[in-house]
């Protein structure tokens, strides 16, 4: 499964900066919409979407800015994505009464739609190749830090000038590790309504096991409504809905938002990341879902708040799991090194471009070099997976960063990303205390443990109490809980946020200068070297081989292609696609029990389905976290499925696409409308994604 | 899909010589009727089989000799088999206007049961320790060479006495590599008749892909019944029917004729089999695939005439290339290397033993190099893969052979054999003289190839001419195809033999000699060392870690046990049972396409079935080719189970068990009768094998 947690973490954990290795071949690819696959399309399936295609399909596309992607299915807002995307805002919808998450959510009519707390949508309106403006904001012989802070300033007053000029949310993407830059503008939505999702054991069925597997039988879907001025939006670019799917062979598309990958690193970075990134990754992650589930012993409420935190843990897991056996196997490293000799030979053979491009490589090696020598530190020197501890920095942090110039802010204090950043912060959704207790203590203790007492930051944070003591202390005190205490707190001010005495923003005061300082060397000693380095690499690659690729994933939108295929799997054959027959079989191959029982609608309903109704398919499309909730498009700009998974294949997909196995898996459109139907008695929401009736908007 | 040619194959390939290289652990073994896991199923499961029980389950089982298991299961002589042990007699009973093989066959009375031309079926009697006799054979001071013969004619001669005795079959086993001879008798049955076999579609549901994998959907099943002077024999011992089949995590046993396996090889032998057995094999048999499949072309007579034969070697080239990758995987041989390490560390620190034993593996790994040198010449001088040549090869060595004292001749030659042989060189069964022409000619050009004109072999084969021509000549110009022309040859004798201008005849008189001499050099140089050194590794093992283990698989009887448990296979886990539901979602996955089409009689009575019924299962039993048709067997004693194929990831299991993930699959009972009742209008063979009246008996 294709979620949130994988991307953040992904961001986290490694920088996309890398290198294309060759150029592409087969059905891989995350396009971007500026230099879209024509030449191979032609070649291989003889279509060539028009600019008309590409814009309707770019405009019907959606990004959930919490980390996944949708589109627009009716011209009246509706918006489908996947219940693992929406995941976060069932659970903030629901109280200890109500849980939406288990038992899912209909609006029958608008008026019964539910406003979301902190749901922000964004859709592509406009790209715009900024690379020269950027460039030249570098000084000449400026240091590679010096570099990095005058592109970063450089990047903060485009966007600025951008939002100020048009009013649209801006944002400057780095593509092919520096060789572009692009300002990306988009419309953004915040009045988004939930109006359905199914029981998350229908759309999460077969839970952690076969999560990122296939053959499955998942209704991984959920439908918004965006709202302007209250009222539902008209979506001139809609997705029309096409029941019939897409057949065995056929071209399809994915248009979304593919979070990141390493394809292009070079064999430096993926060493680093194979021997410590993923280690370390992998160990943090464990121990936190261990905790997690022993708080989710305590009883029914509990288990009920961490639910959504287990599954996007045991999700992260599966997914670093399976990334990391990836740099282990050996075959596939040697290939990365093969490669990257054969790129820089080319470079060494013209005297000019050797000069220009060939250092970066060794630059990089160097700095991964002394990255290691402080990863532990880094990795450390911060609050793990706690929400209280993200927020109390960000109150700290609020009226500090804004009293700095722009261009001098921590970038996401910078006007460009503020509203955001406030929309968030600000959210009114609910914070359990309980749990974050136990998160903060488990963060804490664990870097005592890994950094011992005398390390800065544990001193700043513990000064030598324990952490339970220290968790309890802080987390069980604050009024940090209560978005209107934390607007107060930023409205206030520097002076209000230095004399409050509640004990999680004391605690917040006192760790904010090691972790800054953390920042700073990372970005001087890391960062910086890898931006210098990856636009040489990146520009040498251009040298080489032209623009006949297409750059790591960026969570911006991307175009891929490809066809419903099944795939050779574990001695036999995966089937293209798999129907309402499997899930019974399946529920039954382990006597329904958890995570194989089946909801209990889908039991007592079951003589109301066509049980040969398409349920998942399966397309060579190449798709990675971040791409959640996509619609799957035909030649003629239809929907014919969601995407909401990859298969366990797929995931060495974030360093190598693998066109024989490589498989992205879909709902089917048959089944959502068959479910809406037959289970879920919400026909005029089946009515109004067919096109066949408007559907009654209720007094809102 | 355990089966036939695998076993076979695997013979040819390799003798069961080796080691035992620890104590056995977990639901490993094939543990023979005399030595059975006591301690281990009372530790594990808090069971022990009493004499009684073990009697009962050794008494109802069955050896197909052809290549199989089966078992009593009413006490009117029904046995249960799967279709693909019986596919060989389905073939044989075939007509071009009648093909059972694809259409399936149903005996409605015993009076139109059909008799099959020549299938013999075993059950063990008694088992005799001969050990000491065998032992006190081999002259002291003997070469190798002598030991060999010796032990060879000392056999022989237990055997004789033993048929002349008892007038049971006599068979003495060699069992944990020499360390240990068994006098089996068995009760032969060679009235068979069949009564039930379905649509090999049905049967053999997913084809090659699906064979050997898991989850699967087979009804791969056929019944017979043993006559005995024109009657059904009455079966004291048969297994109960148990239509409720094992739950998930109920102990289970599998009683039945494992082939062969290579758990206990030396080092050497296994990187011989892994750098020349195997490649060879799979060369050989992808080779004559293509041959019969191009020969399936002709029309859809000879496509029929294939079909036995194409199913049989993509079965072998599956399964070897599962084994083969055994081979290849780096992380087995390190693990057999350790093993084999710790075993030698252990003889040589005993001053006793390494003086006794020591020399052993040196040996053998000595031996394998010869071999090496010979590889070629053993493996190309042969006919490979045809019927005729096999049985003009036997008719011209009858009359020489029989004229020899008992203990010199071939071992396939002695009195306690000859039965066996007359009985399929004598039957009925139709041969095809356009496909064994086309193999000819294959093996012949094989040969010309890989050895050249001038060698031996080749030279008497062909003298020059070229293989189609010579095959041409022998395969249509002979009368061997016809039973009655073969035992007239062998009645006349030598003379007869040495008058016959029958060309295929003349052909195996010519190349007689130099296979003579082949297999004589393997005997001197490679059985006789793997013999002497097996024998003392097999004793070293005994004194290290005592007879806490079973032997290496040697198609006699043995019991295996385990759970009906799933495991985990690609990212998730495996139900332990599949529904006839999954059949139809396999079915739809791929649109219908061959060979996932449904056979017409499951399309058109689907609605007859209650889908949720159980169709296969997976244990953990620990089983290889050779127990297909196995039953599966609970506690009471009664069939719970009947087992089919190994997956993927058994395969291995021919060097190395891992209970992890090894497993055996089976038809479950209630999919059995389900069929037979709803699909099959076979309503009174189901009430007879549910025990719920007597069948009646017509007229015979």
């Amino acid at each position: 499964m294709k979620s949130l947690s994988r991307i953040f973490l992904a961001g986290i954990l490694c920088m996309s900066i890398g290198l294309p290795l060759f150029p592409v071949l087969a059905d891989e690819g995350m396009w971007t919409f500026d230099n879209p696959p024509t030449k191979l399309l032609q070649e291989r399936y003889g279509f060539t979407p028009t600019a008309e295609w590409l814009e309707h399909v770019r405009l019907s596309s959606v990004r959930f800015n919490d980390g996944g992607s949708g589109s627009f299915v009716s011209g009246r807002g509706l918006v489908l994505t996947n219940h693992h995307v929406a995941l976060g805002q069932l659970q903030k919808l629901s109280t200890p009464q109500r849980d939406y998450v288990k038992d899912g959510f209909y609006a029958a009519t608008t008026s019964e739609e539910l406003k979301c707390p902190d749901l922000e949508l964004n859709v592509l309106v406009s790209m715009e190749d900024v690379t020269t403006r950027v460039a030249h904001a570098v000084p000449k012989d400026a240091s590679e830090a010096e570099a990095l802070k005058a592109r970063k300033a450089e990047i903060a007053k485009i966007e600025k000038e951008s939002l100020e000029k048009t009013g649209l949310e801006a944002e400057v993407v780095m593509l092919y590790q520096g060789s572009e830059y692009w300002l990306y503008r988009y419309k953004k939505y915040t009045d988004v309504r939930l109006v359905f999702a199914p029981e998350q054991q229908a759309a999460f069925y077969g839970g952690d096991p076969d999560n990122f597997t296939y053959p499955r039988y998942d209704l991984d879907m959920a439908i918004f409504r965006i709202y302007e001025n209250g009222q539902p939006v008209e979506s001139k670019h809609y997705l029309k809905w096409n029941a019939r799917g897409a057949d065995d062979g056929e071209l399809v598309f994915v248009s979304g938002h593919p979070g990141s990958t390493e394809r292009k690193q070079t064999l430096a970075q993926l060493e680093f990341a194979r021997d410590y990134s993923y280690p370390a990754i992998l160990k943090i992650l464990k121990r936190r879902l261990g905790v997690l589930r022993q708080y989710a012993t305590l009883g029914p409420e509990q288990a009920r708040q961490a639910n959504r935190s287990i599954f996007g843990i045991e999700n992260a897991v599966k997914a670093f799991t399976g990334e990391y056996n990836g740099l282990l196997d050996k075959n596939l490293m040697a290939k990365k090194e093969r490669d990257e000799k054969a790129f820089r030979e080319k470079v060494a053979a013209n005297a000019a471009w050797q000069k220009t491009y060939g250092s970066a490589w060794d630059d990089i090696a160097r700095a991964e070099k002394g990255h290691a020598e402080m990863f532990q530190a880094e990795r450390y020197r911060s609050l793990r997976g706690t929400r209280l501890g993200t927020i109390a920095l960000q109150v700290v942090r609020f009226p500090t960063e804004m009293k700095k110039p722009d261009a001098e802010r921590l970038e996401e204090y910078r006007d460009s990303q503020i509203e955001s950043l406030k929309f968030s912060l600000f959210s009114p959704a609910p914070l359990y205390p309980g749990m974050e207790e136990v998160l903060l203590a488990n963060t804490l203790q664990e870097s005592l443990e890994e950094l011992g007492a005398a390390d800065p930051f544990v001193k700043a944070a513990l000064n030598g109490r324990s952490p339970a003591e220290v968790a309890k202390e802080i987390a069980s005190g604050t009024k940090l809980t209560d978005a209107a205490f934390r607007k107060s707190l930023v409205d206030g001010g520097e002076a209000a946020v230095a004399a409050s005495n509640d004990p999680l923003v004391a605690f917040a005061r006192r760790i904010d200068a090691p972790l800054r300082a953390m920042r700073k060397w990372t970005e001087d000693n890391v960062e910086s070297v890898a931006t210098a380095a990856g636009e040489k690499i990146g520009q040498a690659r251009f040298a080489v081989y032209g623009k006949s690729t297409y750059p790591d994933a960026t969570f911006t939108l991307r175009l891929a292609y490809g066809t419903v295929t099944g795939y050779p799997m574990n001695g036999t054959k995966a089937p293209y696609k798999t129907t309402f027959y499997g899930l019974f079989d399946r529920a039954l191959g382990f006597d329904m029990k958890p995570p194989y029982n089946l909801p209990p609608r889908w039991a007592e309903r079951k003589d109301r389905l066509e049980l040969s109704t398409p349920f998942n398919f399966v397309t060579s499309c190449d798709v990675v976290g971040g791409n959640s909730g996509s619609p799957v498009i035909n030649r003629n700009g239809e929907l014919v499925g969601l995407i909401f998974d990859g298969n366990i294949e797929s995931l060495v997909g974030n360093f190598v696409y693998i066109e024989e196995n490589n498989r992205s898996i879909a709902v089917h459109p048959a089944a959502i409308i068959a479910a809406l139907r037959k289970l879920y008695d919400a026909g005029s929401l089946a009515d109004e994604l067919e096109g066949k009736m408007a559907r009654a908007v209720g007094a809102n």
